[in-house]
């Protein structure tokens, strides 16, 4: 397949979180290469944070494994040890199963943009580190839960660690 | 994992490919990102080409996805349909089992970057596109046959399709 035409690519914006943390990702949207190329292996996005935008909570993943690349601007990597400021080529890496929650967080006055790539597992599990959740995605179904599995019915936080959400 | 040290990861240059083979992969390095970060369900390299240097004979992966974005200079995209020339930010994307051979090739007077990832199968076979050679990958063994299966032997050019090798 020769060069992407990334105008073409499917746009995503909006969340799959329950409320209020889906409000929370406003200023949030990704492009959809891997869904472009027809990829299925794994997923290829390029995501733009607005200036004060964040990525997602702060989570990690249990079966796939996530890269990221800064491509514009400067970001904030979130995770247990504390913050990591990243500039365009920087990259980070999250192998499957590592309890480290993580996310980018734009702190800046420009957009920024970053590459991340992640597995496509058909069972995963994506527990929330600042808040009592996790997803749970079997096949084409999610369902979030809290963190000791009952269903999830209204947010929940944890006691602090690294940082807050909201 | 904070973000990566890219001075720290290993750095492949050589090639698995028989002679005459190998020698046509002078003037490419890799750093291994991916393993420097422990990830198993796909690689990610960042692939250096000095001028006049190629990334690969062209082939296809039987059963690995692959995503590719340059990342500094000029490259030439090399595939069934022709040629396409690819500038930073620029990104393809091959889905497994598509008969499209393909890779990349610097003919500029600059050295040239681009990241590249591709899921991890355990059995895997490339097949090259202008050459009579197939790798079969099980496991952690690799083995070359010809297109028809028989053990490799020796170079055997096909017809011109695309692009010839050297």
């Amino acid at each position: 397949m020769p060069k992407l035409d990334l105008a073409k690519a499917p746009v995503k914006t909006g969340s799959l979180y329950p409320a209020p943390y889906a409000g929370q990702m406003a200023g949030r949207s990704s492009i959809r290469l891997g869904d472009l190329a027809g990829l299925t292996q794994f997923g290829v996005n390029i995501v733009t944070l607005e200036p004060g935008a964040v990525a997602s909570l702060r989570h990690w993943h249990l079966n796939e494994d996530e890269f990221g690349m800064v491509l514009e601007g400067e970001l904030i990597l979130v995770e247990d040890e504390g913050e990591t400021v990243m500039r365009p080529g920087d990259c980070a890496a999250w192998k499957a199963g590592v309890a480290n929650g993580h996310r980018f967080v734009n702190r800046s006055d420009a957009p920024t943009r970053f590459l991340i790539v992640g597995s496509k597992a058909t069972e995963e599990v994506a527990t929330y580190s600042d808040v009592d959740m996790k997803l749970h995605i079997a096949g084409d179904k999610a369902r979030f839960t809290y963190q000791d599995g009952s269903d999830w019915a209204g947010p929940r936080d944890l006691a602090p660690k690294g940082e807050r959400n909201g």
